[in-house]
């Protein structure tokens, strides 16, 4: 099943199921996605009705427009330490995304005007279906709802101006989230799928899940052992090797171009780009 | 005028405005502390009611329960800088706390079962008062709602697992904020507060706000240049010399210890240390 909020078309704000051929509308259900992550069982039910409106009259949002939380996992790749000459970390580095620094599918993603160094980062999110704490790795299928793409796009040069990733990694809108969560079931094992990114349509990163250092588990159990994730909660789990600043010369993003990441059996996020009002 | 938010004597939660007499009930004006930061004026009127509550007889929450962003700056006072060993940051050093990792005034912030190395950092809060970017240093004024003590309480181990602050700035409810958020006009140059923490009743941090690297016209300038910042946003202006760790043996608090941060003509922010259940 695929969760999605988005627009309608007459520019209410709303979330449902999308199929081939369209959306239901799920608006009326419950205030918005994250509050239905936890009812995940009547959804079955719904995603077996007709569509409301097609995929194509509807303005995507970010699945969840208002995580309590987005943890982000740097250099969470074996292709990505080795682009950048360095070694795998001994434990997991996190750092955090405001939900404002994502856009939804299809939706711009902004070139700021402090700095030209923008760069993208293809991810798989893994999206939290309840309240937990203390998750041992064993149960970690228990608390997850789904899957998405995300785009942890980077200006490098704020992410730079100290130790603390955060500046460089939260620029308004710089980021992409979506264009759905897929429920694990569809998924299957998701540690088989392909990742990558086009830019303009040229692929410039592909891996497959199982290339990360600390695997899915292993970060649900660290990130749940020193804060309580909700439903909606968002683990971007890290990019992989091909990243734009490692480019001789850097590759960064400009107005005009269009990025993508693509998840096989999870769906494509691609957004242009604009440059800053 | 000092706003709050609070359980009432049924235990629901409300924010409202705090006097010496007792506490004025606002809950039913807007739905909460941050939705109703923009509409400062029409609080002078209400303030002049008699109050609701006494004191004593309300359960204090962080003044905004549920903020946006807490954005928090490391390495911000000189005497900081020097019990550390370390140079001025030539760029604000930022990091985030989410919502959950701070408790109200009163309320238990929890050792955690994971470390022991739990670590009180007093600091002033700045919250922000409307939606803004790019607010030039001339104007930050315009932006400000008001100030509140805030308690950076860290797990200094987990601060070290990387590069990045998070997990160990995070552990959940291991920060204070509070008790109240004080407005401008009642705060006067607040560069001339006293900043002030007692553990156990014996003060271990004592600074002006004037000793400050990055000056609070110039964090929000830096911050509102990355991100958009909202109503009820926080940014936690950084520590000053006397934290925990840097004392031989380092003075970790433990269950049963009183943390207080004090901030002349703001209040006292007090709070219990309790082992995680």
């Amino acid at each position: 099943m695929k969760l999605l909020s988005f627009r309608r078309p007459d520019g209410t704000p709303s979330w449902g199921i999308a199929k081939n051929e369209g959306v239901i509308d799920l608006g009326a259900r419950a205030p918005g996605l994250k509050h239905a992550l936890w009812a995940m069982t009547s959804l079955a039910e719904e995603a077996a009705r007709h569509a409301d409106y097609r995929l194509e009259d509807i303005h995507f949002l970010p699945p969840v427009p208002d995580p309590d939380k987005v943890l982000c996992v740097g250099l969470n790749y074996v292709s990505h330490i080795k682009e950048g000459g360095r070694e795998p970390p001994p434990k997991p580095i996190i750092f955090t995304r405001f939900g404002n620094a994502q856009v939804g599918h299809g939706e711009a993603m902004v070139c700021p005007a402090a700095s030209e160094t923008f760069d993208y980062e293809g991810e798989l999110a893994v999206v939290i279906g309840r309240r937990c704490r203390h998750v041992k790795k064993a149960d970690w299928e228990s608390v997850v709802a789904g899957y998405a793409c995300f785009n942890d796009g980077s200006i490098r040069e704020w992410q730079r101006h100290s130790g603390q990733f955060i500046p460089g990694k939260n620029f308004f809108r710089s980021g992409a989230f979506g264009p759905w969560i897929v429920t694990p079931e569809e998924v299957g094992d998701v540690t088989k799928a392909h990742l990558m990114s086009r830019l303009n349509g040229i692929e410039r990163q592909h891996a497959t899940i199982d290339d990360l250092c600390f695997d899915i588990p292993t970060l649900i159990e660290y990130c749940s052992t020193f804060t309580q994730l909700e439903a909606g909660d968002v683990i971007a789990t890290g990019t992989t090797g091909g990243v734009g600043a490692y480019h001789k010369p850097p590759l960064w993003m400009k107005p005009g171009d269009t990025i993508e990441v693509e998840i096989s059996g999870i769906g494509i996020l691609r957004n242009p780009i604009v440059a800053e009002d």
